[in-house]
């Protein structure tokens, strides 16, 4: 049951309550990371989260409230120092452009890091999760994300004690689905055990309306997405293209998503009350992220 | 008198109380920015400081903690937008590395920016200051700053009632220095105007004890100047070329400086009372700088 903490809620610009775009969560021996606006190094230690944990991030797009967290995380992580590969998922043109970063600022210690320039589709398929991607319409490209937590075989205690089973290698066996021998009897994985559902996290920010986020965002167990906009200024929301909270609603509501958690909100707005209360009129369970919140799913 | 905003007083990695190096003054018309760590334009808006004031940032070298912000503030002074042009001033390179930084980020908005690669010596001669730079010696190249207000004639009001002269272009004359006559009589501008001093402030972080530390320093109004360690620690301020409380006061003692405000603290300092009464056996006025800390030279 992943908790993600939200580390950055602002919109284009930070105020003095919210730190621009990023948040995490761990999961297992991962830990995932979903943009890395500028001060994420800072805003992580404030959370009491170690940097070091992250082994994935997930970059929607290159404007800066996304991305100038980079050089300074890196170079924390690198000197703690970081152990095993950081694996970085962005646009086209990311791994150039990290180029250019390393040569812009000094970095004394290096970390083992890969750069992935991402299309469309699958594009990380770990051991107990994989992450989809699918464009959004912003004015460059980017890209809004889909966590899949594998489902998981879990054996039933009662049944297995029922019939006198130890643990040990024949446990094993059911856990990755295969029938065993018991007694002289096969014993289908079926009946001494049970799948269960994989949860599913949905980012989406920095966007017009599109087929991609509601695509992102089908029967999810959490959508994490913008409302940079109240709906009382959606001709904002369609100059800039960014969502405003009916927009948002629309989506979950669209996608079945089962919790909505808003974020990246303009800074002109002190209160998130006028944009809780519009998301709601379409999508009931429906809260506002806050720098430091963390939402279960 | 300039009032001086520290906007970062952490060391290599910011703490939960303390950002990365940055401070600030508004001099008349213009705003200096010594060093730009990450996150420095929401250490501005949190100290009500508007980034449209800055006219000039002085660049100390290319560690991350010292220019990370650089990338996030332009982009809002630029979106601002930014009247008016900026000076950058920095080691040789830093015209190629901001080059690589505008490949890096996406840059949406543009401002008249003037990028320095400086040289040791005057930097910078504006109307009312000027700016030296020596080097110091931090193994890579990186600069100490010793910021000069030039000199104000000021009237002496007193004198000028006691001959009757009006306000206007006669009392302009004797601003500009120059003798006026007076009713039938030449009157020298010493005799109704004096010299007020300028402030000098200098800013010395990120180096071993040297010389072109104590000439930044000589005289100065104010010093600010890094005490990355307390005196138990001078093996690590040997190791990494930084100062120990001892260095700074005993650069402040060799340079005659005023007043001396000890700042980048290495992340180990929960408190900075030891660093203070290192410093003080050397250095009386002597304090600590916090984030935020305001101080007048």
């Amino acid at each position: 049951m992943p908790t993600v903490t939200f580390l950055g809620t602002s919109c284009m610009q930070p105020t003095k309550e919210r730190n621009h775009s990023a948040l995490f969560f761990p999961h297992d021996t991962e830990g995932i990371l979903f943009d890395c606006g500028e001060n994420t190094q800072r805003q992580l230690k404030i959370a009491g989260i170690r940097p070091t944990k992250i082994t994935r991030i997930f970059l929607t797009h290159w404007h800066g409230d996304h991305v100038l967290g980079l050089p300074g995380l890196l170079q924390t992580m690198a000197a703690a120092p970081y152990v095993g590969t950081l694996h970085v998922y962005g646009p086209k043109g990311s791994k150039e452009r990290f180029g250019y970063m390393f040569r812009a600022f000094d970095f004394d210690a290096k970390l083992d890091l890969v750069v992935h320039d991402i299309e469309p589709g699958v594009v990380c398929d770990a051991s107990l999760f994989e992450v989809h991607a699918a464009m959004l319409d912003h004015g460059v490209p980017c890209f809004g994300y889909r966590w899949v937590e594998k489902d998981k075989r879990r054996i039933k205690v009662a049944a297995v004690k029922k019939l006198g089973i130890p643990d040990g290698p024949l446990l094993g066996e059911l856990q990755r689905g295969r029938s065993i021998e018991w007694k002289g009897k096969r014993v289908p994985a079926d009946e001494l055990t049970f799948l269960q559902k994989g949860k599913v996290i949905a980012y989406v920010v920095d966007t017009a309306p599109c087929k991609g986020a509601i695509d992102l965002a089908q029967g999810a167990d959490l959508l994490i997405c913008e409302a940079a906009y109240a709906n009382a200024l959606e001709d904002k929301g369609e100059q800039y293209k960014h969502l405003t909270a009916r927009d948002a609603a629309t989506i979950a509501r669209k996608a079945d998503a089962k919790q909505l958690v808003l974020t990246h909100f303009s800074q002109r707005y002190a209160s998130t009350e006028d944009i809780e209360e519009d998301a709601k009129e379409i999508f009931p369970d429906v809260v506002c992220a806050y720098d430091f919140l963390k939402v279960k799913c």
